[in-house]
């Protein structure tokens, strides 16, 4: 039980009301609040409310919150805004533990009447033993406790936590994270904070012993130094990657009719990250590569990469790529490169020697002396981590037949396993049907073999090199 | 005929040489020059030589070049860096008209014997009428005459005219451009450019009448005011991308044991890209996006963008990324938001209306007004062109059955055709076979339908935004 047992009652409520369940059955079954947590395996007790019905999805029903014969936990207020305050205040009477209002219509609609409804649901849980999530938000996904808001999403739990002033983009989000091999403990999207706000549900996560990295996309928050505590208690504890968004004029102006709450200026969050040691990200996408980082890299010690892979210009603009981002490309030791001169394919073909050095995938398979390389390139005391390039178009484009990227993997998997310092991994995706699939399958094989991938080095650079700052000034 | 008539004889030449033909016809077929420009459609006279050779692939097969019975437009030099001087000196003595040396191991070797070689063949060609590429390089690619370094690159010619100091990466990038509708008129992989230099070529580019914009990459330049002076002159034609490589200190040093070109400072380049116009560019990857925006974006009015797709924090960051890459996204006009308002799919349902603009794919299919609402922002006088994003992942997460995306591209595509503005659509692919699959398809009308179309708004926006300041700085 954490010490914010209010909270708790929305993760792992033992009984849930849904306020506004379909007597359409089948409306309920594939889009009703009723439906999904049948469906997702919450193994508490469901209570449907509806006054014209008796019995929905083999469940009684009742007529109002009043009538549920137990104490509630948790209830989803699933009908439109103007039916909220009265509904809410018989929540409140009935002393349910966390209401959740999922309707838009409040303030971010711009009207008067939704400023109004706003204003009366905050006055209706004033003072009262209810919590309130929402309103215009989709509230909890906790996949240990089988809460959840979209049934796409996976039944595996993981470590990231999610703090979210948006719904509609971790619709999209929580699915491609799953297909990258990120899960997790909780995600709450909080919309219009009305009640329920950031900084509690941060230190929420900060104790959820199932959260091992918080992820907040964050749009504005009504008090800024309560977000600051709870975020530099966090960081102390585990990363938290921080999605800010508004931090433009337009971007402002269009966080005006989403949640309406208060942005921030673009000076005063730069601070904000100095000062609490969160992870900033600028996309939604980049989140996921930050989250990929945190989860599959072992941190380094220190910034010093060594690159394997593409030669020529590829390999320059990685190393730029890499030195742009604030990671070093150090040059070899001695030893290094006498090392790389006794690999014949290497030295043969007149490949330069250096870092970053030129091996990997060519169209008559992987280069062969590999393993030895990379080792040679891992023992460097020059070279905290390993930086490892791979791009299966190249046996597309090189008409290859049969599957050389299965093997070639066989080889990085059981020489990264063994090596003494972390490796991050880029496999290119490219861009016809052929090449992603034999990227896909590539991405994976990495993935469970527990190191990172990413598409490309911008990302991979990115993500490593933030990672590496957050643990360095952790450290001080 | 151009100018440049030395330099015409690499791409359009009427006879060609190959020295080093293998006389094991199963590899000369499969990796040889002489295979290549057999399979890739040459029409012109090819001339193998090799002393231990009668006859190969089919083709009489000299001792020497001098024993050709013709004049020889353009030779390759296709054995090691060792033999390159004796047989240089040659092809001088035959008055080849262009010599292309594809060994390495000369400066970039790091070694004197390297230096050393460089130098003779620096002598050798001085003052005679041949004319030489490389070292250390792949020389032309130019589908209109059948040259080519890779049997892998596609037979349909196109706009695009590249000079690179690096062949490696052109290896990967020709085919992924090709998968992204991008085709080539000329292809040059230049090396160590110890005569034809990116001056003379760019300058070749900028008048050849195949040739609507120019791509290069660049390690170094010999002679800085020579550069800049073509670069000035070709903008003013046509756009030119540049991608720099080795602007960081490890960068830079990658670069010595690659091509081994005076590398320049940061500074002098951001000078350079101020003076040229030329469009600067990072990673490869971006170079392709940014000929994606040339080859199929109309330069619109401004850089006022009205955004159409995604809700929520989505359409709060995608503005962000707007705005940070020097886009702006305006109010729309009071006429526009009551228009929007009589969409009863969008005011029914509280979706913010505003710009950004909540509609696209659901998981029950395209919003049904959708066509409509993109006319009124299209329509609107504070935008000067639209961005529109889709996301088939929706669809593949929302477990949809049936491909709802092709009958939504069928509204976007006529919609989009008959617009008074111009529009960049952003097509996301997702993690997974089945949602990149559907978006792979899906740009793939689109580009039929000749508008750009992208995989994230970042990539959209940066390279959208950096060709309408070509276009203003061209027209001042």
């Amino acid at each position: 039980m954490s010490v914010h047992s209010g909270l708790n009652k929305a993760f792992y409520p033992e009984s849930v009301a849904i306020i506004g369940a379909s007597a359409d059955e089948e409306v309920e079954r594939s889009s009703g609040w009723l439906g999904r947590f049948q469906q997702s395996g919450y193994k508490g007790r469901l209570y449907p409310i509806n006054p014209r019905a008796t019995q929905i999805l083999g469940l009684k029903a009742y007529p109002s919150i009043l009538d549920v014969p137990e104490q509630v936990d948790y209830a989803v207020l699933g009908v439109r805004a103007s039916l909220v305050p009265k509904l809410l205040r018989e929540c409140v009477t009935k002393g349910v533990g966390v209401v959740h209002v999922f309707a838009g219509g409040f303030v971010e609609s711009g009207k008067e009447e939704g400023r109004r409804l706003q204003q009366q649901v905050a006055e209706i849980i004033k003072g009262s033993n209810t919590r309130l999530i929402g309103p215009n938000c989709l509230s909890v996904y906790c996949p240990s406790s089988g809460l959840t808001f979209n049934l796409g999403f996976p039944a595996k739990s993981g470590p990231v936590g999610v703090v979210s002033q948006t719904g509609a983009a971790l619709q999209r989000l929580v699915p491609v994270a799953d297909s990258r091999g990120i899960h997790f403990s909780k995600v709450i999207s909080y919309g219009n904070a009305v009640d329920v706000d950031s900084p509690e549900l941060i230190d929420f996560l900060a104790n959820d012993p199932e959260t091992k990295c918080v992820w907040a996309y964050i749009e504005g928050v009504a008090d800024g130094q309560a977000f600051l505590r709870s975020v530099v208690n966090c960081t102390q504890k585990k990363p938290v990657v921080i999605l800010k968004g508004g931090l433009t004029e337009g971007g402002a102006r269009a966080i005006s009719s989403h949640t309406a709450t208060l942005v921030g200026t673009k000076r005063v969050w730069q601070a904000f990250f100095k000062q609490t040691n969160a992870i900033p990200v600028e996309t939604f996408d980049e989140a996921l590569n930050q989250l990929t980082a945190i989860l599959y890299f072992t941190p380094p010690a220190g910034r010093r990469v060594g690159i394997v892979g593409l030669g020529g210009g590829l390999s320059v603009v990685t190393t730029d790529i890499c030195e742009r981002e604030g990671l070093q490309v150090p040059p070899f030791s001695g030893e290094t490169l006498e090392g790389l001169e006794t690999l014949k394919g290497l030295a043969d073909i007149g490949r330069g020697i250096k870092n970053p050095v030129e091996m990997g995938l060519a169209a008559s398979g992987l280069f062969k002396d590999y393993a030895e390389g990379v080792r040679m390139v891992a023992s460097d005391p020059n070279v905290d981590f390993l930086l490892i390039q791979l791009y299966p178009e190249g046996y597309v484009h090189h008409l290859v037949e049969g599957n050389l990227m299965a093997p070639a993997l066989d080889v990085l998997v059981s020489t990264v396993k063994n090596l003494p310092k972390p490796v991050v991994t880029v496999i290119g995706l490219g861009h016809e049907i052929a090449s992603v699939g034999l990227a896909l399958e590539a991405h994976k094989r990495c993935r469970q073999a527990g190191f990172p991938v990413f598409s490309t080095p911008e990302d991979a650079a990115k993500a490593v090199s933030k990672l590496i700052t957050y643990y360095e000034r952790k450290g001080r």
